[in-house]
């Protein structure tokens, strides 16, 4: 570890919650350089959604770099990006009924969020955004306006300015449709508020604490988007690809975004890939007014496909998420009400978080499971939400391992903290 | 092609000017589907420093993937940035007598921007950043704001501020020095101008035009920089990594700047990286204070790694890299001169750009390039500058082979212009 | 008329609904060069307090004018000054029990509201200040930031900053207290809300439609804002200096805010003047750090002087005023109720208004008191509030004349409409 | 004094250079109350080009209040306007061959240069405004943005964008044509400087250090922003009304300015009144989209009228300033000459500034000429020039009697420091 200590900048942050050094990976399982080897209810933050090293994907991946497949391209035509482009669109746009243009930012979800938000500007040529409480959509300068962690925030060491922020779902306590306010600033010409080119939502709000927006609130935020004109934006990167259910999160709430970003597990192989969903008629970009170095990595293109082809050809994965993820949910409920533990259960699919009563306890849940193998991450301001991100394609047994181990850490650490005050 | 532009966004640009549709690429050459070959003077805009699918990177790659690597990390620990990490610093920093803290940011170079800047902004508390005329950092805003050019500035749909853009060398002729422009501003505390948190600089500005720094200039920068408690940021993504001779383009010119920004050809093999090097009393982050999904991206850690190891253990790329780009140097001003056409060669080492008399003509000989199955690219605002960015690993005889398409070229190219005016 | 029209900018506003040229006015009564006089129930926008032309007032002028008394003096000190900072302490603040040092910026309401955002920038470090929905303040960048009118704020022509908008009291109906929203905000560093320098508030916002914000909304924003370090900045311009009874329309409320702005009636005699009272520990300005030509102008100093002498030695114009304002807001209750006109009836002391049920009803009732000889505004973003802003000092017949007025011209202009109807 | 420093604000400024406590002033004489006469070279800032209390306005005026005249009219119409805009019409814009709309703004420069910058950027749809190194027009956020002193800069507390400045006449040496580098920068798409909505000058910098742009080099720029489109704005409000010899200070130069603000000695006799001439085609404001509570001041457009026709009949004002300058100029060449004292002499009509090799010296003496009964300000950014602002009406003695205070002044204080090095 000493490697990292001397040399690596203080800024990084995972490593000292999990300070393991990773060798290998397969499925659920991590291993480290000691050989000890750790279940995954992470999942790299949403980026393997199918396991780590999943052989069909790996398969095409090692068959394109054997035969010297062409590995950067920017956006020169490539028949990687060709084939995923006719798969995208076969398997996963058509059936939906849905139709956008593709883009292919910079490979980060950041990237893609910029490009979003740009277009949203010129086509409307307003400059102000709407963001939520408690949304993160990345840590470039556009993308960190809209986001609302005050500690990144500060971090930008510029006033973030042409965004504001209105309560998410839930916000102000279950009585009050927080939309009541964002509607009676919109259309009184007198409170401060500028009709905004955008709205950028994510329909679970992953980083910000496991918060689920309902669909019928989702439904209220696309009418009042399109009664006034307003780009709506859903950014997928996280709780998109399959995380909650269906490929798009918002699928559940039968909603057409105009235009939507994924990234993450999109490449199915921890590859860096972004993708930028957008409206036909909104696809007012001139050619080359937003680029990038590498939007065209044509490997990642290559295990895309693989995913898409492997995973998206029926609905099955999607039955299967919502079965775990109910399973889970329940599983969660049952836990708090066992262990007599103040605390709420919120999520959809296989994104499913515990708020505790005690803002503090998530944090040494996470540290009791890594203990006993288990990497599991909190969420919310002040992490005090346990959030759990297993892979959608983790078996029965595996999951309840996993489950149990939460259950084991969670006794350990009230036993230990009971021990504590006596 | 029809895929493409059914359902591609029209933001896709080089494929414009590059209607092939690439399938696979070793070395210097690139196959298109229907098995044309082009010989590669673009390089993927500087990604391809070692040309496509180098042997001795390929093997470290699928060795690893073979494995089952671990694949992504975030920033947790892996064996194999811990390998990187300890061959940079052995290779590349230690020799050069330089001590930095490394950042991994998200893997593109505008990541790798916006956490430079943030970090300057934090160190020095101040907000302002000057830049240069026809600098290029990239896309998401913060790069944005202190890029010069004007088409891909409005693409904000937002004001770009806390930047201001200073005549970079050359700018107003060789008898004027910009930087006294610069110091008689900044030491004027009734000039309108802030002292900044950074000055950020290209030594030679790829996209800008080939515009050359010369070594008196950056070490006069460097001294102001230094003077006035300014944090000075080499951005080194396009001329880094051997493109003008050294590992770093401003050892030349002997200065030390406190951050450098690094990606494209960094990864050796066109896998996504970027990596910020920072003076180690500015590594002022907190933990987790800038983030970013992509940043623990491990198969990129063992191309960059199996990179350094091939081709830095010595200085015979180096020199290499020196002898080829007099060689392209001194080509290019006889044919200017062989061809009574009035222009200038400008560049250093692998860089090198022809600014032509007529700004029209370097798009027309690029086109003229490619029907010859040369691929070579144009720079400068109104891209009125041919710029050549071969590999530094290319042979002679297909480097001869490659100046003498473009002599070639141009030939026609002035031919049948004046074919037309007669 | 022709002269203006002729050489007089567009931006000429109240001349296009009261179309007269006045020439002569004394006491409550305007006259136009036609010999025309015209009651007056707006008082120049609240800086006719005391009436046109007051003689108390105008005798302490004239007098030290005949004397060459000195006029202009910046900020160096002047026996004018001298004698109205002493008069202000001992009449004004030293009664109410209030400690605060006086500036005194350029003479107009909109450099008070800018001194006072800087000072409050400056004391706490931080940039954003929150502002309420339909706010007024002014028209330069600063004050435009805070201000609710989208159309005034559009005339900005630039992105307005550093500032965000949250619901007045009764924003959003009865039921729901505002201050929850703000306060929640506040509270969660993850809500996108930083913790402001300052909140701006009217206790009744004039322009913005005679919203009156309550005591206890009062009393818990100043309990927030001191909770959380945040300066509170009453704006005081237009409902101060006795328009609501006490001479600070914040006194029924008991609270002292940290920075106070007085402008309009505060030299009783309609000469430009300005005055930011200031917390003593806030007073950290350096010395010229903010300045303007006009703010030691004498002769407003002297009527100012002249002002608190005549009116402010004992609580006669207070409990006069609280009285007048209960009387005119029943006569207008009454009046809705005989005609059968549906709308609300809202204010404190002598700022009256009335929100009819149709929007454009105001404005047309407004026309028809011109014509009858009696001059009174529409507030709201709509102009859908009949504003009464009749003098403090007017005597109960004059006042029954206008009251009498309004009514016969809500009569004339609904049988109008009735007619075009049937 | 004690009033004012147990009541007034730290910020309070020019006091502290001059603590006298004025009471009557009449021509070029201020009275303090101890009885102590000062010659006045200051004016308040070029607010009293006419002297103190001048007899033919003040008889205008006090007459006006004896007739009950309306004090206060918004913008609604009122003879004294009226009378003032046809005066300025027929004595000012006609003669002159300037066709300019007049705006009433709230009556300060600051407003004046508020709505100018507004007015510019809705015209054209621009946001940016470029200004010059050590200009001076404001306090409010709009107008500091384009004043070049850092100190008063730092005060906004907010950074101030859509802004840049650039280097005046003169700034980079007598070499150094600084329009070359804006002509550079404005032509060229790549250089990060977008075309601005406007430029605004002023032809003497008076607070920036009397510094003063040539006739040839105003008409560049004349030329520059009008071959661009560029909304050009001569800041006239210090050196205006007649302050270099003609009644506009462009007028030597021959350019007609798209938009004019004037204010301080407009009203002649320290009243606040400010005024912005618009180029007619250039008038697109709304009614009411830019007003102010003020900016219907009728004492002062009496005064001003009064002014106008008592000294703008005829060019004899015009001529006696022009000789008085030179004469001024001389003196202060000959005092640095038969001293011995490093220094240069700059200025046109009657602001001179004297700046001195020592860059203290100004202040010292400065306040060697307060002890001697003559009140003189210094300039530029570290007061390092003495600025000289004597009445326009001074007769010839009184400006040989300050003149030659101001030569013992520098005596005594050179004398001194001998005194303190020996």
């Amino acid at each position: 570890m000493n490697v990292f200590e001397r040399h690596e900048s203080e800024v990084r942050g995972y490593c000292r919650n999990f300070p393991a050094v990773f060798t290998t990976a397969k499925g659920a399982w991590m291993t480290d350089q000691r050989g000890r080897r750790y279940l995954d209810f992470f999942c790299g933050a949403g980026v393997l959604n199918y396991g780590h090293n999943p052989e069909p994907i790996k398969r095409a991946l090692t068959d394109y770099l054997a035969a010297d497949g062409i590995t950067h391209t920017l956006d020169m035509y490539s028949t990687a990006k060709a084939r995923f482009i006719e798969r995208f669109h076969d398997l996963i746009l058509a059936p939906r009924g849905l139709s956008y243009k593709l883009q292919f930012p910079g490979p980060t979800g950041t990237n893609a969020v910029e490009a979003a938000l740009k277009l949203a500007r010129k086509v409307t040529g307003r400059e102000q955004v709407v963001s939520f409480t408690n949304a993160f959509h990345g840590m470039t300068l556009g993308s960190l306006a809209v986001t609302g962690n005050g500690f990144k925030r500060a971090g930008a060491g510029v006033p973030l300015s042409h965004a504001s922020s209105v309560p998410f779902d839930g916000y102000l306590g279950s009585d009050v449709d927080t939309l009541d306010y964002f509607e009676a600033m919109l259309l009184d010409n007198g409170s401060g508020m500028e009709v905004p080119a955008a709205v950028i939502v994510e329909t679970v709000q992953a980083e910000g604490g496991v918060n689920v927006a309902s669909a019928e609130w989702l439904r209220r935020l696309r009418r009042i988007t399109r009664n006034n004109g307003i780009v709506l934006i859903v950014d997928d990167i996280q709780v998109g690809c399959g995380r909650v259910g269906g490929f798009f999160s918002f699928e559940e709430a039968g909603i057409e975004p105009d235009i939507v970003t994924l990234s993450k597990s999109l490449s199915g192989y921890g590859l860096p890939l972004a993708l930028v969903l957008i409206r036909p008629d909104l696809d007012q970009w001139a050619p080359g007014e937003h680029n990038g170095t590498f939007r065209g990595h044509c490997p990642a293109f290559v295990t895309a496909t693989a995913a898409l082809e492997h995973y998206w050809q029926d609905d099955r994965l999607n039955r299967a998420v919502e079965h775990k993820g109910e399973r889970v949910h329940k599983h969660l409920q049952r836990m708090l009400k066992s262990h007599g533990v103040e605390g709420a259960v919120r999520g959809r699919g296989l994104i499913q978080g515990v708020e505790f009563g005690d803002p503090g306890l998530a944090g040494r849940v996470s540290q009791a499971c890594f203990e006993r193998g288990l990497i599991i991450e909190t969420a919310g301001i002040d992490g005090q939400v346990l959030k759990l991100l297993p892979s959608l394609t983790m078996d029965e047994a595996t999951l309840t391992k996993g489950l149990d181990t939460i259950d084991a850490a969670l006794a350990a650490t009230l036993a230990a903290e009971i021990g504590q005050v006596a």
